[in-house]
């Protein structure tokens, strides 16, 4: 038999798991990348309260879009600086911007935080994009770069597909950002289609390599976004783009809370600076803004996260929670239920319900009331109150004994 | 500069990307795990209707639940079975059974093909759920395996919560169902913690060492189902779990489209033999099933998983489909969406609206336009009927001159 040390590493539990990752900032692009989601449409009220709310939660940076993207841009976005400035909020703004001075003048106008400069790298948006060489993009961006410094502010630049960029393309244009001093790059799964492996590889060339900070964006194509952020992040990257339940592009990108169930998971210290219960209050707001459910699939958010059905799931669960829960929804500030008003329900579950509604029943009353309850759910769905009828109107066989 | 290749060849634009893959099959879960999802009752008629779906998609095994899961459990899996074969269906029935005389008895009845026998082995299941010792899992399921071979039927064994059991507890298993002559093994990430480097390198140990087939079924509550589904698959998995938008208990498992999209932007060859434009059709039926909408965030069947916004991509998109596309939408029988209806548009994108419209105009109108629609669409969200409205409105400077 062989060692077994690193599979019983991640075998004990809830947390720590093995990880390299020892800290990370978060970048949420809510108000750019979610903006592009094609439901989204913020009033500028709402981009107020979405940013507040995210600086209350405590994301490292808040990503906005061009003062240039559409009327009014800078005024809004002068406005949010200045409000989230006047709240003492440790949240950062940045603004992305073309690599255009235009757009990058009037983004510094605005008094954020620093610049998030971006161009295509790929052969696919050097052609179909802007048809400049890699020595063009190259000299543009470290132009732009110095420029940014020269004002005083924080100058990254995404590398935009960089997934299907050339690596000696990437590697030339890095060393001359490095070289000219760039804050932090970000590398972006701008397409969707790159693998966890594919991603630790790749992040890995530029931590080892270069002074400045790596970021990763990664889109959910192929329903990677999550797995993706965590493999950068085992590579050494020291920052991960996410939005409010994923929203952006497409399908979107990386949510805000498959992020943190993720970093969670693995080791609850790496999240311990955010204030985890204003994550359930962001998703519903967002949700409500846009007027779209929480996806059934969200880690953590999903009205059905915590939700147990299977009567060997309740019977496990009401021993111990940590038989089916990698999280506690208590630090969340959500409660666990036991969906006992089903087919697939058990007893355990049901003497569970029996003991919150301060009753005493004889384990053999239990059993007959699960299968009254299975069987009336079995007919059509059933609630919580059909349960809580079949139980008060059992009659007890004990109590026919004591007559 | 180093050698560059693995790079390129994962930079070659939409397939295929490097891959240990040569085959999968899809094992479907919807009408078992996808029952235990909290929204989920299927009718009779429901789950024949989903069956079929399955069945014309081309999945290659559709899991239902046991028969003592529920009253008339039998009769409905046994009548679905019969339909199945009748219709010549390629997918075959696998009946859910906890290691139990009574409970696989009647599942033989059903004449289903097989039995996915399951228990966990976990220290935290075999603690809050059986009471048994690894020894004791070990001898009542290969006791049964030989039970359910003596009768002529496929019989998988499914170690619950594999990934928080420690390895050589999984390895003693193993070792004597390979010995029984199992025919598959499913190992679960049962409560969604386990990473895509974790996955792989537990399931690499199983592949390399046993004869029998490995099986992986992942869960969500950490956002990596689908890509710990990609890892076990890159370790060897012969099999993967999924359901049809990934419902099953919590938020979720693996979902048939997240699978669909990573196999096929990994090499389209790996989906060949499934009928892909089914897939929207199952995603949209079971929706309408459950009453909850495809999640914004699903791969390929999101309303907007085709859907292109921003100016800069939808520019892009015009020239070439790949440059913001790692799927075909065509494959699917998915229509490409480009939504110029929003204060982010471009003048490329309203230009091809011009186009479509049958009308001509010179740029310097394209871009008075564009400007239009973004101030409009800046005020409030507006539709394409407006976009087109503000076209159709426009006095072209030519004709001006012309007059």
């Amino acid at each position: 038999m062989e060692d077994t040390e690193p599979q019983n590493a991640a075998a004990n539990g809830i947390t720590p798991r093995r990880t390299n990752i020892k800290s990370v900032e978060i970048l949420d692009t809510t108000l750019r990348e979610g903006e592009q989601f094609s439901r989204a449409h913020f009033s500028f009220p709402q981009k107020i309260e979405i940013a507040t709310a995210l600086a209350r939660f405590g994301v490292d940076y808040i990503e906005v879009g061009s003062p240039v993207s559409y009327p009014n841009a800078l005024e809004e976005l002068t406005t949010m600086v200045s409000q989230l400035k006047k709240r003492n909020s440790n949240s950062k703004v940045l603004v992305h911007c073309r690599v255009n001075q235009e757009d990058v003048d009037m983004a510094l106008e605005t008094g954020a935080y620093g610049i998030n400069l971006f161009m295509g790298t790929s052969k696919f948006l050097q052609k179909a994009s802007h048809g400049k060489s890699v020595e063009e993009v190259s000299k543009l961006a470290c132009n732009m770069v110095e420029y940014v410094h020269s004002k005083g502010r924080f100058a990254r630049f995404g590398a935009e597909d960089a997934f299907r960029t050339d690596l000696k393309d990437l590697l030339y244009i890095c060393a001359a950002l490095d070289e000219a001093g760039v804050d932090q790059v970000d590398f972006p799964d701008t397409v969707g289609g790159a693998t966890p492996f594919e991603v630790y590889d790749r992040i890995l060339e530029f931590t080892k390599r270069f002074r400045f900070k790596v970021e990763f964006h990664g889109h959910n194509d192929t329903g990677c976004g999550v797995a993706n952020a965590l493999a950068a992040m085992e590579a050494g990257a020291h920052c991960i783009n996410v939005t409010v339940m994923g929203i952006g592009e497409r399908n979107g990108i990386c949510s805000l809370s498959g992020l943190v169930s993720r970093l969670y998971s693995l080791d609850r210290e790496l999240v311990k600076q955010y204030n985890l219960v204003e994550l359930p209050k962001l998703d519903k707001m967002v949700a409500t803004i846009l007027g779209v459910p929480i996806p059934h699939d969200m880690p953590i958010t999903a009205p059905n996260a915590f939700t147990h059905k299977a009567g060997i799931h309740t019977k496990a669960i009401l021993q111990d929670s940590q038989a089916y829960e990698v999280l506690r929804p208590e630090d969340f500030g959500i409660r666990r239920t036991l969906d006992i008003a089903s087919r697939i329900t058990g007893k355990h579950a049901i003497a569970a319900r029996v003991r919150e509604l301060e009753l005493e029943l004889e384990d053999a009353d239990i059993a007959i009331i699960t299968e009254k309850v299975r069987h009336a759910a079995g007919l059509e769905p059933i609630s919580l109150e059909n349960v809580d009828l079949i139980i008060k109107s059992h009659k007890p066989s004990s109590a026919g004994k004591e007559d």
